[in-house]
């Protein structure tokens, strides 16, 4: 691995982050060269340091980071910058799909490419909050000036999917705690009193899926906790409740209809994560 | 309060979770009587040192745990008992409108009534991880023999509400972790390695939880860290990719309809909490 802070870096793509992550690598004292379709949204980054590159092949000599619209941009730009040799990490948003492809054209033009994946906000670029995933060939650089970097493996596709992943996550947590605050606010309970309640059952159940993880992986779900037929009895009553505190009911619903849907399968006297093999398939 | 383990207890029901609850007392060293419709069913407890109540109206003298199949045998073995004076924890299962009324009912003849859930599983009862909550008058005794007991407030139909809002939140983060670790999978990555991923996802968004909440109780939702909109955009983009993977993709689609709806309804410059107002009302 070279030095942390003098690999040369190029950002394509000057919008609002692109824009933060060449300030974070400026800031980290990499040397910076910038390229924008339209050359006057670098100028506060010259400005602070940064090195304008007159055309996008001259942004092609280091460690080049690609942040545009979308999957169609980047081979528009970089088709005919001649790719031969160059290293792109491109952490343009799209799907799986996309990264695959892009990773195989720019293979064939010569070129070493990652696929990435921003889990972050432009202001918090530069923190260790920011969250940067990378897939593709192992890197030989450091981009740890951008925040907490992991590189996730050789798929170039896994950057996507953990994003997507990670993103279902995160709203299944918030819409989980709606609509307990929902169902708690038609007792007078105000949002901040259940708040901390929800929290410790979020983080306490997060502590169970890499246990959980091993069923999964083994194919075996002996109900060592619970058992599913158990759990829907729960669930009836969770969808009731909704109903009866006349509060949404969809998300009780599809909860309910998951798991009617893999004991009717015959799983009722399995262990949860038995669900499995519901969400490996479309629904009807 | 009355020293913590010396209050006399009686536990009236010896199902799994009753007997769970009355030998948790016992090895606490409370006073330990017990009571149940078919008594062979106190064998066991009466060899660890339980007393068992020759009637039902025996079992109402000290705090007087109730452990039913629901309440309708609630009211039915009690109602007939004589129960002025009697203090009563009714730990049966059920939903905060039965809570309320059995707590009327209760008080009405004269006892004093707390409703309680039990968040655990039998085995657990008597550790830290088992979570008791009451609800009704606060209590003068001490429960802490069953686990980690929380009193939520005056109203009995709290325990319930917390109970059923707190399981909404465990689905959906098993539910969550599911279904990214489905979408995963056909990448070839095993649920061992997408499990620590989700667990640090679901955790550091739980942290957000208590702030967000603040929101919610002004009513003003500033788009401090991204508006629904933008947010929208990505949605678009999980459904898709779920699609795209052959995998379910209700919980996405559940996701984006909620979002598109508070958008529609004007909130999509406002951030993620905004949509409170969709899981407050019915849903289409």
């Amino acid at each position: 691995m070279t030095d942390k802070t003098n690999t040369p870096i190029s950002v394509v793509g000057l919008g609002l982050m692109g824009t933060a992550l060449a300030r974070a690598f400026l800031k980290a004292g990499h040397p910076t060269t910038v390229w924008n379709r339209t050359a006057a949204k670098a100028d506060a980054l010259v400005a602070e340091g940064a090195r304008l590159a007159p055309t996008i092949g001259d942004a092609l000599g280091g460690v080049t980071i690609v942040c545009l619209t979308d999957y169609s941009a980047v081979r528009e730009l970089l088709g005919d910058a001649g790719l031969d040799g160059a290293t792109l990490v491109n952490l343009t948003s799209g799907d799986s799909a996309q990264a695959r492809e892009t990773a195989a054209w720019a293979e064939k033009h010569g070129a070493r490419y990652l696929d990435g994946a921003i889990m972050a906000i432009p202001s918090s670029i530069g923190t260790d909050e920011a969250v940067i995933l990378l897939s593709g060939p192992r890197p030989d650089f450091d981009l740890g000036a951008l925040g907490t970097v992991s590189h996730l493996g050789e798929d170039p596709g896994l950057a996507s999917l953990y994003d997507v992943a990670g993103l279902t996550m995160m709203w299944s947590v918030l819409n989980a705690w709606l609509q307990g605050t929902a169902m708690l606010k038609t007792a007078g309970v105000d949002a901040a009193t259940y708040a901390p309640f929800a929290r410790q059952i979020a983080a306490g159940v997060a502590d169970w899926l890499p246990g959980y993880a091993e069923q999964i992986d083994k194919g075996s779900f002996p109900a060592e906790v619970s058992a599913l037929e158990t759990d829907a009895r729960a669930m009836a009553h969770m969808v009731e409740e909704s109903e009866a505190l006349g509060v949404n009911a969809e998300l009780p619903k599809l909860i309910k209809a998951m798991a009617d849907r893999a004991i009717a399968a015959g799983h009722g006297g399995e262990q949860y994560p038995v669900l499995i093999r519901e969400f490996e398939r479309p629904g009807s």
